[in-house]
C-alpha cells in the first residue's frame, strides 16, 4: 500500500473533488458505509476471483469480516434493509478506499480509491445513459485528452447460453473467462456444457465481434443470433441506449465488444469500461445489475451504476500531462525576536479570518533563513515583523517572486492580499 | 460500525470540508497514508490500552497488520523514512477513518473519523499556539456555541517522577491511570514505585489542581514543586504557551488540569482536549511529543499536533442545534413520452455544464407522479417537456415551491436558474 505525499495527495483529492461535484450536479446523494463488512455479504455475489483476494479476518467478537473490495455489496445491503422502503429512483454516491490483495502493478494497488454511483429503481435506458453521462462528465473534469468507452451487454452471451440450457452458475464460469479475455478457453468450456453446434458458432461470432463501427458490429451479431430472442432483446437494449446518447448530444469515443464481460458476476445488462491509450487497466467501469438487490434479500429492484478508479484517473492525467491547478500558497509571517511573536500570531489569525492562507515562522530562525525556507515552499508573500517598525504600527511586506519589499500598515495588512473566493 | 445515510453523510462531510479549509488556511499539506499498517509500527508507542483494541490480522502474505487506530504512528513512520530529509518545519494534515474495537457508546464508534494536524520540527511555544489556533478555527467553523479547552502538561508529573527515580515505563503506567481519571489508584501505584513522602504530597496536589483560574492554579502548583526543576520548567512552558495565546488575541474558554494525561504514551509536553457540555467524550485532543519520531528510528525531531473527531464534532453540532446549510437542490427534468427523453437528457447536460444540478426523470412516470416525487425530494424547479411545446422550441418551467408554471424557450433555459458560484 502506498503513501501519498503532498504533491500526489493533492492530485488524488483533485479527482475526488471532481467526483463529488459530479455527484452534486447529477443529483446523487452520498451514503457512507463502513470499510469493514461481514465476509458473507461481500462474498455473496462478488465472483470467485475476488473472494481469494480479500483482506478477510475474524474481529475481536469472533465475526468473520473483510475490508470491502467494492462498494456495490454495501449499497445492496442498504437497499435490502434501511433504504428498503425509500421511494425510487435513488441516486446514491459513495467515495473512498477499497482493498484487494492483488500483485501490485502499474495502476493496480492493494488500497485503491473509487467513486461509485448507482441509480436504483429504474430499468429504463435513460438511466443507463445518465450513468454514462456522469462518467463522461468526470473524465472531462479530469481534463483527459483521449479516452474511450468500451461497451457491451452481458445479455447477449447470457441470453444465448440460457436458451441453450446452460445453468446460471455455468454461465458465470464463462463470463469470468470472458472478463479475463480467455475466449478460446470459454469456447472449450461451453462445449463441455453441451451447447449445440449452432450455439457455438454463434458464440464464436459474438466473441469476435468488436470495433468502433458500432452499428455495423451490432447488425452483424444480430444476424448471427436471429433465432435467439433473449440475445436479440439484449442487443436492442444496447442499441436503444446508444441511440439515446447520440440523440441527446452526449459525445464520447466508443468501441463495442459483444463478448465483453466484467469481473463481478452480478451484471445483467449493459456493461462498460473507460479506457485510455496509456494504461492497461480501465479508469472505471460499470453497468446494469437488475437482480442484485434481490440477491441480498431485498425486493426486486433494477439498478445501474459505475465505479471510477480515482487513483487511476490521476495516473492517466499524469500520463497525458494534465496537472490540476496548484492551491493558493500561504503568506509567511516572520517575527524578528521573541517580542514580535504574538503579533505574528495575531496577523495570521486575521488573515485566515479573511480567507487568506497564512503560516507563522515557528522555528525562531533569522529573517534570511526564514525567507529562504518560505521561498523554497513557494510562499507568495512574506510579512516581516521588526520590533522598531512594529512600534509605529508598520511591517515589511515582501513579494517573494519580485523580491520587492515595502513598508505597510499592520492594521490593514490583509487588504494587500487577494481574498479567497469560495 | 455505522452507515451514514445522506442527511448524516452531508453533515459529516461538512465538518470534514471545514477541516480541509483549516488545513489550507493554516498552511498544512495533506499526506495520505494507508489504512492498513504493520502491527509493530502501530503498537510501538501507542499505549497498552489501544493494543488490545486494534483490528489486527495476518494478511495473505503472512504479515501481521492492523487497521490504524490513530494517524500519528503513520506520520512518524514517514518522518523516519521518506520525509527524513525534508526541511523543517513540516505542517502535515491527514483526514479519514480510524478503527478501535471499543464498546459502542454515544460519540464512540468502532469506525470513527478524524482530521489530524502536526507541526514537525519546532520545539517553540508558538508552534503549540498554532495547533491550538487551528483547533479553535475548526470549532468556530463548525459553529459550536459553547466549547472549552482542557489543558495540561505531562512534564509536570513526569518531571517529578523522573527526579524521584521512577523509570519511564513505570511513568507510563501512571500516565495511563491519570488518563482514565484513576487518581487514587495512581497515588497507590506511585507509592509502590518508592516515591518519597514529599514527592507523594506534591503529586497529590498536582492531581487535585484544576480549574478555570489558570494563573492561580499554576501559581499554586509551582509552590508545591519549588524543588523540582523539571516540573517547574514544564509549568513555565505551559505558562508561556498560554501567554502567547492571550497576547496574540486567540480567545477561547479554558480550564487547566495539572494532573491531566492523554491515552497515548508518547506525549512529552503540553496536552489538551476540546470539550462540550453535552458530551462525555472530547471532540479532539493533542499535544507535544518531541521524542516520537526518534522512537520510530528517525532523527530527534520535536513535534506538536492534534486530532479532531469529525463525527464527534457533528454530533456536538446536532446537540447544539447547528445545521450546516443544505446543498443546492437539483432541477428535475420530466419528459412526456419516449420521444422527448433525448431532449430531457440534452437539457440536463446543458444545465450541468453551467453548474446547475439536474436530474432526468428515469422512471417513465406520468408528469403528476414525477412532480410528486420531485417535490418530495425538495427540487427547486421542474422542467416539463411535452412533445407539442417542444416542437415550437418551448418547455414548461415549474417553480416547485410556488407551483407556478410558465412556458419558456428551451434554448436559453439555463438562464432561468441561478448559476452555482464556486
Amino acid at each position: 500500500m502506498r503513501d501519498f505525499l503532498p504533491a500526489d495527495a493533492e492530485k488524488l483529492r483533485f479527482v475526488e473533488t471532481a467526483a463529488k461535484e459530479v455527484a452534486e450536479l447529477h443529483g446523487f446523494e452520498e451514503v457512507i458505509t463502513p470499510l469493514v463488512e461481514h465476509y458473507e455479504l461481500l462474498t455473496a455475489k462478488s465472483g470467485e476471483e475476488i473472494k481469494t483476494r480479500m483482506y478477510a479476518f475474524d474481529d475481536l467478537g469472533g465475526r468473520r469480516v473483510a475490508l470491502r473490495p467494492e462498494f456495490t455489496a454495501s449499497i445492496a445491503r442498504l437497499m435490502a434493509t434501511t433504504l428498503r422502503n425509500e421511494p425510487k429512483p435513488l441516486r446514491l454516491f459513495s467515495s473512498g478506499t477499497l482493498y484487494r490483495y492483488d500483485e501490485p502493478q502499474f495502476g493496480r494497488f492493494r488500497e485503491f480509491w473509487q467513486s461509485n454511483f448507482e441509480i436504483i429503481g429504474s430499468n429504463r435506458p435513460e438511466a443507463d445513459v445518465e450513468v454514462l453521462a456522469l462518467t463522461i462528465d468526470l473524465m472531462q473534469r479530469a481534463g483527459l485528452h483521449k479516452y474511450w468507452l468500451k461497451i457491451g451487454h452481458v445479455g447477449i452471451v447470457r441470453g444465448l447460453l440460457t436458451e441453450e440450457g446452460v445453468t446460471e452458475e455455468q454461465q458465470s464460469t464463462i463470463m469470468q473467462l470472458l472478463d479475463t479475455k480467455q475466449w478460446d478457453e470459454a469456447l472449450r468450456t461451453v462445449k463441455e456444457f453441451d451447447v449445440s453446434e449452432r450455439g457455438i458458432d454463434a458464440l464464436t461470432n459474438v466473441f469476435e465481434a468488436k470495433g468502433k463501427d458500432v452499428a455495423q458490429v451490432l447488425a452483424h451479431v444480430k444476424k448471427e443470433l436471429v433465432n435467439c430472442a433473449r440475445s436479440l432483446a439484449a442487443i436492442e437494449n444496447l442499441q436503444q441506449i446508444l441511440a439515446l446518447c447520440e440523440k441527446s448530444g452526449l459525445r464520447f469515443d466508443l468501441s463495442v465488444e459483444t463478448g465483453f464481460a466484467r469481473g463481478l458476476e452480478y451484471y445483467t445488462g449493459m456493461v462498460f469500461e473507460v479506457l485510455v491509450p496509456e494504461m492497461d487497466v480501465s479508469l472505471g467501469g460499470g453497468g446494469r445489475y437488475d437482480k442484485l438487490v434481490e440477491l441480498f434479500g431485498g425486493e426486486s429492484t433494477p439498478a445501474v451504476g459505475v465505479a471510477h478508479g480515482l487513483d487511476r484517473i490521476y495516473l492517466a492525467m499524469e500520463k497525458q500531462g494534465i496537472a490540476p491547478e496548484p492551491p493558493r500558497q500561504a503568506v509567511s509571517i516572520i517575527p524578528i525576536g521573541e517580542e514580535t511573536t504574538p503579533n505574528a500570531l495575531t496577523i495570521a489569525l486575521q488573515l485566515r479570518e479573511r480567507g487568506i492562507p497564512a503560516e507563522v515562522e515557528v522555528m525562531g530562525r533569522t529573517v534570511s533563513r526564514a525567507l529562504q525556507d518560505a521561498n523554497r515552499r513557494g510562499a507568495e508573500y512574506a510579512v516581516i515583523l521588526g520590533p522598531k517598525e512594529l512600534k509605529e504600527g508598520k511591517a515589511i511586506l515582501r513579494d517573494m517572486k519580485s523580491r520587492q519589499q515595502r513598508i505597510v500598515d499592520v492594521e490593514d495588512i490583509s487588504e494587500h492580499f487577494q481574498e479567497r473566493q469560495d
